[in-house]
């Protein structure tokens, strides 16, 4: 196996038979309460206490869905919320994630330049160098990235992409409402929009990187919301995986991200994360909420390999 | 004195008399010998040493700059460079430079969507809602966002600057190179960049939202390093604080910030990082940094008052 992003994930989407990308966004008020008291009893009402409940409900989500997706996406902003034990917490949940043979895809959208954009990509990525030595931190398989700074922002990723094996999806067309206000501008009287712009770029740092898959380590983000992007967007970018969030509780479909892959089932990948980590709260059997996200994931997948052609 | 934040950044220019915002972002090579040495023989080789020598580090810059300037501005990713032990190092740079009268700025450059974004907002601004209590985390004075998602990855933001008197810089058109990437692109065939749209979003949002000192808690970033688009952008954006980052070592003069400013010598802050805590490097005298960033402060308040209208 290469060490390149797009052929190990390409591997891992074929070995599991899913293009599955679980979102693990702990939202804290939404963890079974027998976890949470639990974590009170050892810690009280305290950070350390939400972090330790964030990492027992992480872990049993994983245990109970890795053999079933390539990939997790925690969304750091969530455990940010618990400031350095919450980072804590997605760094254990990171690691537990990979020691059980998942990728990890860390939702973290930065955007900054120069030197500022290097730490963020030797935290995320890479190694951090101090004293004289290198050491890492995160040591993620891949993160997303907000292009509005423009090509100097995304570089230095791509620097830490190519030394350790690792990828990046940069934002093209975003699920939200709003996200029109700046993405569906069209520019210089040539038609096309900022999204359209977003994609070209994407698919110019894509293509001097494809690996044996035929696939780049350089992805993008398209919204399943805003299923006419997907195809336009798709046909644009052909080095590039497409992270396409917004299936489920957002209101995508099977039939609305379809036009994500390619004719062989590959070339994206779609994210839920309510849908499946609280997927519990339909039944309202919290207790067993690891296995009701394990038949979510299944159902998921099913779901999806019926629009995949395969 | 009202809980707004332009109202408490206005007041603390006047006091101060200077409208420098230092950055700290404590390269870790760039720390002086003796600290680095300190914090090694205290917690050897590790993310923790080097937070404690940031932490040092930051201190004594904070106790020799804080009765000049008003703001200061830590980039964060210096700070997650070392992970959980950074993010510590930050949030105490954050409550040292706020006990020292000083009010904060974190450069964090977030963009998220819905809960997400509120998730970040809660975190940096606010409370964090957990357990049926509310805490705060960093309670920070204001961050900048970048807006490439649209209104509603700004409004969760606002929300919490509404509520505990807080600010957001939204960035309109950054001091890096490729900026124009996107930034300089012109929209539907108005002659309007992306820049101005974003100025103009800034605008709206910023209107509503004006204190006693005739400016919002809405903010842009405008790089120092576009002289010809600070002074247009200063005009679409009459009730918005500018932060100028690129003075100094990027290369923005006293000269280029000039149309920051109202007729008042109000309405902008300039950022200056490097150029400040790491002034001991041009005389080489690393034990006495906090004194050489004392008088590159000094100096930098010159020049700049220098071409405000006072």
């Amino acid at each position: 196996m290469t060490n390149h992003f797009a052929d190990k994930l390409t591997a891992a989407i074929k070995e599991k038979n899913s293009v599955v990308c679980v979102g693990l966004d702990p939202r804290i008020d939404q963890i079974p309460a027998h976890i949470v008291t639990k974590a009170k009893e050892n810690y009280g009402m305290s950070f350390e206490s939400a972090a330790e409940a964030i990492i027992e409900f992480n872990k049993a989500i994983i245990d109970a869905i890795a053999d079933l997706v390539p990939v997790v996406k925690p969304q750091i902003a969530f455990y940010e919320l618990f400031g350095e034990h919450g980072m804590r917490a997605f760094k254990e949940t990171c690691k537990y994630a990979q020691d059980k043979g998942l990728l990890v895809l860390a939702d973290i959208k930065r955007s900054d330049i120069g030197s500022t954009a290097k730490a963020y990509a030797q935290a995320y990525l890479g190694e951090t160098e101090f004293f004289g030595t290198s050491e890492s931190v995160m040591n993620i398989d891949a993160v997303t990235l907000n292009p509005f700074m423009g090509y100097d922002s995304v570089d230095p990723f791509m620097v830490e992409c190519r030394k350790h094996g690792k990828g990046i999806f940069v934002l093209v067309k975003t699920s939200n409402a709003s996200s029109g206000d700046f993405q569906d501008r069209k520019i210089d009287e040539s038609g096309l929009s900022i999204s359209d712009l977003a994609a070209s770029f994407v698919e110019s740092w894509a293509f001097d990187e494809v690996g044996e898959s035929g696939y780049s380590f350089v992805g993008s983000v398209v919204g399943a919301t805003y299923p006419r992007d997907l195809g336009r967007l798709r046909e644009l970018m052909p080095s590039s995986y497409i992270l396409v969030p917004g299936y489920g509780a957002q209101g995508g479909t099977a039939e609305d991200v379809k036009a994500a892959f390619d004719e062989n089932g590959l070339g994206a990948l779609i994210n839920s994360s309510r849908g499946i980590i609280f997927a519990y709260e339909t039944e309202g059997d919290a207790e067993n909420y690891a296995d009701a996200a394990r038949q979510a994931v299944i159902a998921m997948n099913e779901d999806l390999n019926g629009v995949r052609q395969v």
